[in-house]
C-alpha cells in the first residue's frame, strides 16, 4: 500500500475566533494541538501564529520561534511555514520567519489573485473580537498580492536557505507560473504542490477541478513533482482527500482550512480532523507516512538543518 | 446531506468459487446474502443465479424464482436482474427473467465488447470446479455481445414489462450507444447507468475514467439520468465509490466486482462490503437511502407491480 | 452551418509599438481599421484608445468620442469597449467610457491576476518610444486589480446603463467569480464571456486549458451563456479559435492580440487576421455572423441606443 | 513549424457506391487516387480493396497486388493495409496481405465493437449495387470483432514481418487493451495510434472525445507514442483534424472516412480532401511530412524492405 502524507495546517490565517472555540491562538496551544496531530498520524504540520489576546493573525518572529521551538522539542514532525501570512504583511514580513528558522518546508503562493471572506457576513451573528468583522469585510476588496517580482524574490530566499517551497496552487494559471519559475530557475524539481479548493477567488472544491489541476501538472512536469490537496470547508477537505489520494497525491487537513468533524458539528481539534481523514485513507488503501518518511518522499533536508 | 443508493451485487457471472469460498452459490445462500445486505444498508441487490452444485452462471428460470420470491419475502429491497448473465447465453435466455418476474430493474450492457478474465489463469493456482478453467481460457477470445439489434430487443422487452434498464457503460462508445437509444424511443428518461470500471476490456478503475463518463454523461444527457459506479476488484471498488459520492453519484458493492475487504483479506460477505461502503459515505457526509427513497429517486414501478 | 461572431480588438493596450508599426495608435488610424476589419468580416470590434502621439495607452474620453463615432459614422459594427484599460488606471477611469458611451458591449475582467509582459524585454531590442521599456518592466510586478468590490461596482454601472459585459475569463476561479455574481445579481444570464488564453500570469493557450473552461463553464451555467476565445501570439490566435469553434464558440483576433499573420511574418492590418481567421470558419464549416445576426446571438440592446 | 504527417485513406469498405460516385472501386482507380493524394501532401495512404465490378469489400491478394504495385511503381509513398477488412472475413483473410507484402504500416483495430451503418438507410434513397442494402441493414446486427486472442495472433504476424501495426483506437478501453499487449510483448514501443471518431458504435468526433483519448494515450504511455485522428464525415474530418494538429498529432483524411469536400457538396477526388486538409494545417502553422520525413516520425523500416 502507498504511503500517504498527512498534514495538519493548524490554525491559519483566514478562520476566525467567532467561527469556532476551537481553534488555537496561544503559542502554546498552536503547539500542542501541532504535537497532536503528529500524534494522530500527521507528518507535517503547517504553522501560522496569531496574537495570543485576540487570534489576529501574526507576523512576529517571537511568537513562532515559541510555536516551533516547542513542537520541536517533543516530536520530530516536519514543519512548515506560511509565507501567506496576513492581509497587509509585506514581502519582508511574510519571508522573515524563512530567515530566521530556515525551516524544512514553507508555503508559497503561485499568483496574484482575490481571495475573499466577506460572505461569512451573513453567516456569523455574533463577533468575539473587533478586528474579526472589519478584517471579513476588508477581504472583499483584498488582493492576495504575489506577483512575478515577489515570487522571485521569495524563491530565492527560500532557496538561500535550503527551505523547500510548498507551491499552493489555486488555479491553473498558478500551475503556470510554477513552471515558468522552474524554467528560469527559481525553483527546482522535483516540485512540491499544495491544490488549494475551494477559497473564494480561487478554484472550487470539486473533483472536476481536481482532476483538471492534476493532469494539467501531469502535463507540464511530468514525474517531476509530488502534491498534496487542501478542500476548504466541510465535507470539501474530506472528500477532496479522499479523490487526491486514489490520483497518488497526499492530503492535508485542519483548523485552518475546516472547522467541522460532521453535518453541523465543530472539529474539537486538529487530531480529530487528522484522526477522521487517517481512517478514511486506510478505508481506501493507503496508509499514512511517518514524518521520516515524508521526508524521503519530499527529499527535505531534514530536521537537524532547521535554525531553531 | 444527500441521500446515497448502495447497491449489492450478490454473486455475479465472472468471479469464480476457487476464488473466495465467500462467492454465494446456492439460492438460499444468494437469498440470504441479499437479504442481509440490505439489513446493512442496502437498497438494491443485482442478482444472478448460480448452479447451486459448481457455482456456474446459470440461466435457470427455477433458481432464480427461488432467489427472488426468498428475497422478498423477508424484506422490501429493490430486486434487479442481470440480463448479462454469462457467456454464450442466447437473447432469449437472457431476457427470459424479465418476461418472467417483470422486476422493477434489470440490467443491460450498451455495446459489444471484449471483456476477459485471462489473467486470472497465473494467478488462480488450484482450481475448484472442472468448468472454471475452461471459462477463464475462453474469456481471452470472449466477446460480450450487444449489438444494435439486440440492445432494441431487449429495450422493447423492458419496456413492454416496465422494468427499468439500469444501462450497463464500460466506455464512451456506450454512452453515445445509449443517446442513440433514448432518441430512436427505446430508451426513456430519465436513464439510469452504472458505469462499470475495471473490466478487462472497458474503461478502467481509475478517477480520470469515472470523471470523462461523468462529463460525457453530463454533456449527453443533461440532468435527465441518475447514475452509479463500479469499480472492479479492491481496492478500486471503494476508491470508485467515494470519487462518486462526491461526483452526485451511487455506488454498487459486491462479491460479484470485489472478493477483498482490505489488502489481501477475503470479505465474508457482501454485507461486510456494504458495512465498509457505508461508513465511507458517511465520513464523506452522505447518508444511504432506504429501498423506499431508492425508488423515489429512481423512479421505479413499486415492489407492487413485479411478478413474483 | 453554424453562424460564428468573429471581433476584432483592433489595438488592446499590452503590445507596443516597438512590436510592430502596424498597431494603430492615432483614433482616425483605431477607426479606419476597426471599419475595414467589419468590412472583412468582423461583427464585433474591441476599442481601447492610445496616445496619438506615442501609443501610450489612454483613458481620455475625448479619444475614445472619435474613435467611436468615426466607427458608427460608417458601419454598424457592434463596438465594445474595455474596461480593461491600462496599468495604474483608477475603477472611474477604467468605467468612464461605459457612463459615457453606454456601449452595447463593454470587456469585465473577472478577478485579479498577475499580467505580465517581462519576457519582451528579452525580445525587444530596439524601442520605439520611452513610456515602452518602463511599462515592460513594471509589469513584472503588476497585478491587474479586480476586486470582489471592483467587480460589484463595475457590473452595476454596466447595468445602469444597459451594456453588456463581456466576461474576460483567464482562468477557471473567473468562472466561479462569474457564478458568484450572477448568483448575486451582479450579472443577468445570459452572461456573455471571453476565455483569454495565452496571457502571462493566466490559462495558457491549448487546447487542456479551452476545453476545461468549456466544460466548467458547461457545469456552472449550462445554456445559459455565450462565449469566445482570444488566444495570444501566433499560431495560438488561429488554433485556439479553430477549437472553439467546433466546440460551439466564437472568436475573436486582431492586433490587441496577435501581430503574426504567419511565422516570422507580420500582419499588415486587422483586417488581414480576420480575413485568415473567416477562411479557417469556412474551411471548418461555419460561416460569420452580420453585426445584426450577432446582436440576436449575443441579446443587444441595439446601436440606436448607445450615447454616442 | 513541426511537420505533420496527412493520411489518405482511399476507398475503406464502409461506405458505398450509392453514397457517391467518386468512391474508387477498381484497383486503377485505387491506385491513381493514392499516387494523386500523395502529390497533394499525403505521406501514407490507406488502402483497402473492392471488387472491381461492384465495390464490395474484397480480401482478394491479387487485386491488393494490383493495387501496391501500380503505387509504388510511381511514388514512394507509404502504404499502409487495412487488416480490418469487411464484414465476415476471418481473422486469415483480414492478416493475408501482411504475409504476402509486409508492407511498412498496417491497420489494426483494438477491441471488438459494435460497427453499425444502419442509420444510412433512411438516407439513401436508391441503391447502386445489390449488395449494398442487405450490409448496411446487416450491420445493426454487426460485431467488428478483435478478440484479446485475434489481437494476440495479429501482431504475432505483424511483428514477424516486420510490419508496423497502427493501433485503430475507438474509445477508451482501446487504449487500456494497447496497454495490455504492450505490456505482455506483444506490441512494442513507440506505439503509433490512430484515434477514430464518430463511427456508430465508437466514440463520436467531438473535441471532448479526442482530448480524452489524448489525454488518456499521454497517461498510459507519455512519449512513446505517435497519433493520429480520423473524424467521420464532414466537417468533422476537418475539424478532429485541425484539433489534434494543435495537440501534437496527425491528420487522416479521404474517401474512406467522408465523402463531402463542404456542406452538401461531394468531393471529388482523395486528393481534394487532402489538398483541403494541407491548407488548414499551413493556416493553423504547421507543415505536411513527405513520406520520407514521415518513416522517421513513424520509426518505419523503409520501402526497401516490402515484398511487393
Amino acid at each position: 500500500m502507498g504511503k500517504i502524507i498527512l498534514t495538519a495546517a493548524i490554525t491559519g490565517s483566514a478562520t476566525f475566533p467567532s467561527q469556532s472555540p476551537y481553534i488555537p491562538i496561544t503559542p502554546e496551544h498552536i503547539a500542542d494541538e501541532a504535537v497532536e496531530a503528529w500524534g494522530a498520524g500527521a507528518a507535517v504540520v503547517h504553522i501560522h501564529a496569531r496574537d495570543p489576546q485576540d487570534g489576529r493573525p501574526s507576523a512576529s518572529i517571537d511568537l513562532y520561534r515559541q510555536i516551533v521551538t516547542s513542537i520541536k522539542s517533543r516530536c520530530d514532525v516536519i514543519i512548515g511555514i506560511t509565507t501567506g501570512a496576513g492581509a497587509g504583511m509585506s514581502i519582508e514580513q511574510r519571508t522573515d520567519t524563512i530567515s530566521t528558522f530556515e525551516p524544512e518546508l514553507a508555503s508559497l503562493n503561485m499568483g496574484s489573485m482575490n481571495f475573499s471572506m466577506h460572505p461569512l457576513l451573513k453567516r456569523i451573528k455574533e463577533w468575539k473580537f473587533d478586528w474579526e468583522k472589519p478584517a471579513v469585510e476588508g477581504s472583499r476588496d483584498f488582493i492576495f498580492p504575489n506577483t512575478f517580482a515577489s515570487l522571485e524574490t521569495i524563491t530565492t530566499i527560500m532557496k538561500h536557505h535550503n527551505t523547500k517551497p510548498e507551491l499552493e496552487i489555486y488555479d491553473t494559471s498558478h500551475l503556470y507560473n510554477a513552471q515558468y519559475l522552474a524554467q528560469e530557475g527559481y525553483l527546482e524539481y522535483p516540485l512540491h504542490m499544495q491544490f488549494v479548493l475551494g477559497v473564494m477567488g480561487g478554484s472550487q472544491a470539486t473533483g472536476y477541478d481536481l482532476i483538471h489541476l492534476k493532469t494539467t501538472a501531469d502535463r507540464l512536469f511530468g514525474d517531476r513533482y509530488t502534491w498534496s490537496v487542501i478542500g476548504t470547508g466541510w465535507p470539501h477537505e474530506f472528500r477532496m482527500g479522499a479523490i487526491a489520494l486514489t490520483l497518488g497525491g497526499h492530503v492535508r487537513v485542519g483548523l485552518e482550512d475546516n472547522l467541522l468533524i460532521a453535518k453541523g458539528e465543530l472539529a474539537k481539534s486538529n487530531a480529530e480532523l487528522v484522526h477522521k481523514m487517517r481512517r478514511i485513507c486506510e478505508d481506501l488503501g493507503k496508509i499514512p507516512a511517518s514524518s521520516e518518511e515524508a521526508r524521503t518522499i519530499l527529499k527535505l533536508k531534514g530536521i537537524e538543518k532547521v535554525a531553531f
